[in-house]
């Protein structure tokens, strides 16, 4: 059984990425907006600007309190389209804010992070430059342990924000597909089928062993939290049936920033 | 057992949309773009200006040869963009052309048919307004049937341009999705599954009676052609198993263009 070392992988990725910088003297910026307090959009937006700055990539705070609106937010984006390449909205926003009308006012070639409708839509078109970084994260532990999704059943429950563009990239490579939610009725009959599982709910420990197929690969995409600790959606157990599993933590999250460094240098 | 009556249903439609177009002396009027000699694409867009003549929607048809390239395309476009508040490029498009650079040039707003980048990521979001007329006519037979896709088994057969976004369209209101297509081991096993089985792969009569499960709700979404006679996915044979049937011709495709007039006066 093969466990995904996120970080190990992540590291080396942010060393070729640091190198091309140095190589080819390039000169980026990337600009960050932090809305509120939330603490994991502190904590999201943090990791990043620390792994921008580790292999030389420049980065621009920009900070708005909780109460900010979604004009004066705008607005900003609109400047920064006009002076930067990379622009990034840090998610979750406060819940005043129309988070569809703030991320769409980034431009298509400066969307960095693959969030905006046009980054979306252009997924069902097979273009995929600007997928959302965690979606490329999960299809890049699929594609550099040769796994070749065609044929292949794959299920993967959840469809939130990375469930669906996930969804769009895993038929692009002609998986069959199997797609479940709470509404699911017998959700083991259903992840027993797959060869390849991934799971992407926040529902800590939701994907139990028995619920697994002998030897499948098991991809864990689900963050919470419990006393102070981040699990995943996949039990601790799962790794005595799974003959690949990428873990959270240390998986696919630290592969996601790895995926923005990498469509940094692109 | 039902059978959907896609002429009938669309004739009321249309009914409709020719009332709120007199009673509100609304002027509408729909940018048409055809290019080249393709049979079927002069067929749809001669069927789209027709509806849309009928119901007193004014057709502006512009008209370009087969070895036009994409830039005199989309400078067409940009100049419809300022002039007209609906258009439209028929497809398929000669294979020279680049089509989602093409469709990309209509403006999100203008994107009658839902084809853009822009309105295909939406549907991620939610945001269903501009979505493909052709998944619009799936969802509008389920939802007028009183079919609640919460929970339900769903196989969808093909993911082309119309099976990915219909995909997000189904998830966005919670089924259980199974997606399968031509590597697909063993399809039967997994379309014995679907409470709702929909098919759009173009294979003529691909879905026969031992692969329906009993009193299944079976659309067709696939069109195809024999000796001059259309045919859909699904045999004829389904009828004998299914309690609601959507066939094809006299299905999805009149209903298609009945979406499209209900568009053109939201």
């Amino acid at each position: 059984m093969k466990v995904i070392n996120g970080n190990e992988i992540a590291n080396k990725i942010k060393e070729e990425v640091k190198n091309i910088i140095r190589n080819k003297n390039l000169k980026l910026t990337l600009a960050t907006i932090l809305i509120g307090d939330n603490e994991s959009s502190k904590l999201y937006v943090n990791l990043k600007e620390k792994a921008c700055k580790e292999v030389g990539i420049n980065v621009e705070k920009i900070e708005f309190p909780e109460n900010v609106n979604d004009e004066i937010v705008i607005d900003k984006i609109k400047e920064l389209n006009k002076k930067y390449k990379n622009i990034l909205v840090q998610l979750p926003l406060p819940q005043n804010l129309n988070r569809e009308k703030i991320l769409d006012a980034i431009e298509y070639e400066k969307d960095i992070d693959g969030l905006t409708s046009t980054s979306l839509g252009k997924l069902i078109n097979k273009e995929e430059e600007n997928a959302p970084c965690t979606v490329k994260a999960v299809i890049y532990v699929l594609e550099e342990n040769n796994i070749n999704l065609r044929g292949k059943n794959v299920v993967l429950v959840g469809h939130g924000n990375v469930g669906k563009p996930l969804a769009i990239m895993l038929l692009n490579r002609d998986a069959t597909l199997n797609i479940c939610n709470e509404f699911t009725k017998n959700l083991k009959e259903h992840t027993l089928n797959g060869d390849i599982l991934i799971s992407c709910t926040g529902v800590p420990s939701l994907i139990k062993k028995d619920m697994v197929k002998d030897d499948a690969i098991v991809i864990d995409v689900g963050i919470s939290k419990k006393n102070d600790k981040v699990i995943g959606d996949v039990d601790d157990a799962v790794k005595e049936k799974a003959s690949l599993i990428c873990p959270v933590p240390g998986g696919i999250g630290p592969l996601t920033i790895a995926m923005l460094l990498k469509r940094l240098v692109k």
